[in-house]
């Protein structure tokens, strides 16, 4: 067991995009657990873009990291000393400890991962928080019948390749919008999406438009701005759109210049009777035994498919989360820490 | 029977408030009912914001109003001659004829007034197409439960009265936005309202937010502007909102200036969870037997009440809409035509 404990916390708040200056990393003694704890080795650690978000003082869903606190996130780690009847020495579990290498936890809120089931990091990411939201914000709010027209972007990200990967299993066409021909051939090659959209190519609203010519019914949005905009004007009558992230506007400043545009926005809401709504995977607690079945499911049939960004090294973290914010990333960026 | 029917049509489109001379009244024959049909007499005209929207040849929900046809709307009208068994002379129906004093009617689509029952203009405001407005899209979209707080604006007017009212028969507390102290002491005295906020008077976001000191659950959308800025920053995690109308924005001509705010709305959106939702009640044309049912019922039983605001004579009707279009009304604003 190493004797120091590497973790990396928030030195400031960044005004816009982020920075190496804005983490630092510290050296700690490795902690001990106490009765009824045990001692975790984090082993991977999820970087997502929420993460921005944690990083700023404005009230959001969640309080913000503190001057000074260890980053937030997810990760996989091993159990490398136990006092708990429940978990043994080498089990794997995923645990929200943050961006470091060792922590110490009650076992509460814990969640078991088998690597016989499926490889360990699946759970950071297909299996994890990112395939849950994809698949609750699609199906709850989006609810896509055959047919209809399903447009995502970030669509080779975690969540964006899981929601189009799911509108085709449900019947509907998955039209994907990602960063560049190589994300747009691995959805059309790999995934099985209908259509993918460089956003970095020539006129998006007109690629759009030919690839959705009935219109779209369901947009998971995970990016808004340009995006979203060219996505407005080809919703359906009674589309549904589930706001899952807002990605591009995460490093925003001040808001874009006019005119204004949110009677715009709320007269195409009203004229064709959109539905509009927020959420995150928590709010959808109550599904994760349906999701873990079904999506099981399909990744053990090869229904489904994934792909991972793995970067080496713990310090690595601070530069990923902010290409990340970029688009830098092809895949679930995942940290592998030891 | 007079030997005119006089018709008030679109003489041309306005860009931005309507004036009489976009109107213009014609005389013509009385059309005379073949086989099968029926002669209407008008003797109530409804009027309604989004009869401003037809007069615009913007997209929306409906085609719009031809340049040189009548206006469109609902009436209650009598029949004065019958070749059809299923009507009698003196039986009262709503119809969408318009403005005019006479229509010719298969008989198709028409809905039976009966005035033992209520009476006959409730056709067109509380038991008609504004109750169910309200019925509909507060019950199943803004679904408040107890103790939640309600907001509703023109809460004088037809839709939001009932709005108000049925809110606080599910046990939500029912704040309403209106023009004017008599509109905002009838909101309190008359209909049971929690707190009425005069929109004309100062500080707007300060007076809503002393009203809704635990926030707002359900905002019922029906005018936009001034109204929703003070609402979006007041509005809970989870919240709903219907939108029904947008009247505070019928006669823009452009856009607001910037900055673009829609980036907001979209953040608001994402982070507390709202679910913003379009409707027009004929989406929810199903529920017109227990919209009948229970709004009916409540109305004989004195549990909801209502208040119409008649003008004489169908040449004041574009007077009247014009007037609509800035609040002038008090209650359910009805043409008395015969």
């Amino acid at each position: 067991m190493a004797a120091v404990n590497r973790r990396i916390v928030l030195a400031s708040r960044p005004h816009g995009e982020p920075t190496p200056a804005h983490f630092r990393m510290e050296e700690g003694r490795v902690p001990t657990p106490r009765e009824g704890e045990i001692l975790l080795r984090t082993r991977w650690l999820s970087l997502d873009p929420y993460m921005r978000g944690r990083m700023s003082a404005a009230k959001s869903y969640a309080e913000p990291v503190a001057i000074g606190a260890v980053m937030v996130g997810e990760v996989v780690a091993e159990v490398v000393a136990s006092n708990n009847p429940d978990f043994a020495v080498g089990d794997l579990v995923a645990a929200f400890s943050g961006w470091q290498d060792y922590a110490v936890a009650s076992g509460r809120g814990l969640r078991r991962v088998d690597p016989n089931l499926a490889p360990a990091t699946t759970a950071l990411g297909i299996l994890g928080m990112p395939g849950m939201t994809a698949y609750t914000g699609l199906l709850t709010i989006g609810d896509p019948k055959p047919g209809e027209t399903v447009v995502v972007a970030a669509a080779s990200g975690p969540v964006g390749s899981l929601v189009g990967q799911i509108a085709r299993l449900k019947g509907a066409r998955a039209v994907g919008i990602a960063g560049g021909p190589e994300k747009c051939a691995y959805l059309r090659q790999d995934l099985g999406f209908d259509a993918a959209i460089d956003h970095r190519g020539e006129d998006l609203p007109g690629q759009l438009a030919a690839a959705c010519p009935d219109g779209i019914d369901v947009y998971f949005e995970n990016v808004g701005g340009a995006v979203f905009d060219a996505v407005l004007p080809l919703l359906n009558g009674f589309a549904r759109v589930p706001v899952c992230g807002l990605v591009s506007g995460y490093n925003a400043t001040e808001l874009p210049p006019g005119p204004d545009r949110s009677p715009a926005l709320m007269r195409a809401i009203l004229t064709k009777r959109l539905r509009l709504q927020g959420f995150i995977v928590s709010d959808f607690a109550d599904q994760a035994r349906t999701f873990a079945r079904d999506v099981g499911g399909w990744l053990r049939e090869g229904r489904v498919r994934y792909r991972e960004d793995l970067v080496e090294g713990l310090e690595q973290a601070p530069d990923a989360l902010i290409g990340l914010l970029k688009g830098h990333n092809f895949g679930k960026l995942i940290v592998h820490v030891a």
